[in-house]
């Protein structure tokens, strides 16, 4: 399944910071067909360093989707029954303006003068998306670690447009440890003299910084049991330890080969907005508590999942989103996955997840039909 | 108590590597009083950034060691009953050869041509101290993290020569996350283009990359309840957030702070070496099985002590070294002490640590004597 990304353009998106971006761009794809009653259409939010390519094989690089296991004929976003829509996030590098954009205003890169953006920010770009589709309500919006976030912001925000609410491994506001992680990447890359404060675009971009924001990213993405089984203490490609700097072990050569891979996919300055915007997020600060955020609307069901590996959104987050939920008398189920693959399990363990998700989209789309 | 910082010099040392040193200093201090049997000595083992300066007030800076509240006077290694030495490891950047030093052969500092190190090398020049100081038995050897590596080389290697054994939040072997760390370390420093290679000794060192290195560090140390519970989600100085890339959050802010302060006190290249050295560490590959490397000896008492928040050097690694003791019918004491604090419980929250390590320490003393 080849699937083209498409762009949609809008004059202007107002954010939280008090700016209004002019004009803006998002980069979507969609997988399956919209039904006669638009009822059927699900949004798939993705994480720190996703794109709008979530299933499907890319024209471009012939590569399959973020997500592919999860979306896709007879998989658990089944595309034989939905129609699914994933877009690139607001601050982004991979189509949707971000501080890589040009600035019509002086025709050159925003850099650093791209405004501080926000989840809700994202979101609200992913409603007017919505909107331009013609989807007043959508069946589900579900999304892992971040994408969880933009899925609880969406619940919270817009409850009258979601049916269901499928947030995975995530949480209602980053812990100081998650900000903690999230500034030393960025301190990785603002330290990189490449980086330039931002202005780099003609130039060579921070790589060494950002490929050591993404090593300690890494790390946090798996479990000290599944590096554990993909590395152990191997070395790499000799029989004992070379007594140099070098790479030794083979979990330093996978960390170096990710990082720099990773370079070429992605822009220093989107990784800096996209984890601010992370560690912003605060859905319990909104209306005084977290059970307050979700006030609003009483018609989503939601779905929170989370795995017991995770120790990057450990699951008593997910527990403290259902809590809140329970509190004001929500349809919430949760459920807490067994998993050695730490926060990546939602992307790569995905057998009871789908069992999970496709049961809960079911029931919700009967319910609705 | 103010203690001055004594130095040891050595024709030679021998190395895992192959190399020979030649010449090396060793910096260390003592406290407390060797009685006359020389049955009352206790050797100190430091961890990655820690030095010889373990306890007391230091003439040069006033402060006090990093282990004050664990040496003293009454405190758990205490002054009063036991002869207390503590020495800056090998490679280390406080006074004992490393590659800072000047080598001898070029006039110019080894830099990135010191040789590469193990903990076995470590402990091998510890060693060459306690002869020089007439010491034939040490009443005890402890340490936390690589300190507590350095007291399990110790006990493996010159079993007769150590009474008693207290590894503390430790392990006998780095697991493939505890590398991963290290090497983004590593990676952080290497990619400060003010490393040049290690040759930056008369020039501005790869302070940047340091203070990432550091800051990636101080997070692994930390438990995420402890992080919550000093940072939380405060903000720095501010109601709101700055909507810019300033500090937003008190941690990020804390972290920065650690991170450059500790530039002023610590050379990158040997944060290079000692996390190397800490990497190769492995009992398990020495004779077969960890219980292998332990078979020598059968006099040494050990007391191993984790923590139950520590995540970095979590319980289940000093259970194995309980479980290889066990399975040789030594005699091992295990604790799993309640703390928030993470990795640096064995440093800040040392009330419990106290207790057992003096009943530890008293009834080891009275057999002997």
């Amino acid at each position: 399944m080849i699937v083209e990304t498409q762009f949609a353009c809008f004059n202007e998106l107002p954010l939280d910071c008090g700016a209004v971006l002019s004009p803006v761009q998002v980069a979507y794809e969609t997988y399956g067909e919209l039904n006669e009653t638009r009822s059927n259409a699900i949004l798939i939010a993705h994480a720190l360093s996703g794109d709008a390519h979530a299933a499907g094989i890319s024209p471009v690089d012939g590569k399959p989707g973020w997500w592919d296991s999860m979306i896709g004929k007879g998989k658990a976003f089944d595309t034989d029954k939905y129609f699914i829509i994933c877009s690139n996030v607001l601050g982004g590098c991979r189509g949707t303006t971000g501080p890589g954009s040009i600035n019509p205003a002086t025709g050159q890169p925003y850099a650093m003068s791209f405004p501080v953006i926000t989840i809700p920010d994202m979101v609200r770009l992913q409603k007017m998306l919505i909107d331009r589709l013609g989807i007043e309500r959508l069946l589900a919006v579900a999304g892992g670690s971040m994408g969880g976030m933009q899925t609880l912001e969406w619940a919270a925000t817009y409850p009258e447009s979601v049916a269901c609410a499928i947030p995975i491994a995530t949480t209602a506001r980053h812990s100081a440890q998650q900000i903690a992680f999230n500034e030393v990447g960025r301190q990785a890359i603002m330290s990189d003299p490449d980086w330039n404060d931002g202005n780099y675009y003609d130039k060579k971009p921070p790589a060494r910084g950002l490929a050591v924001a993404r090593m300690i990213g890494h790390i946090t993405y798996m479990s000290d049991e599944s590096m554990r089984q993909k590395f152990g203490r191997r070395l790499r490609g000799k029989d004992k330890f070379g007594f140099d700097f070098s790479v030794d072990f083979e979990v330093e050569s996978y960390l170096r080969y990710r990082g720099m891979q990773f370079v070429n996919r992605f822009d220093a300055n989107s990784y800096l907005y996209i984890t601010k915007a992370m560690d912003y997020f605060d859905l319990s600060d909104r209306e005084g508590s977290l059970a307050g955020a979700f006030r609003k609307g009483n018609n989503t069901r939601f779905l929170v999942i989370s795995f017991t590996s995770d120790w990057l959104y450990p699951s008593y987050q997910s527990q403290e989103i259902v809590q809140a939920l329970r509190s004001l008398n929500r349809d919430v189920a949760y459920c807490e996955l067994q998993s050695n693959y730490g926060h990546d399990a939602f992307l790569v363990d995905v057998g009871e997840q789908t069992e999970v998700v496709r049961g809960f989209l079911a029931s919700t789309y009967k319910a609705r039909n």
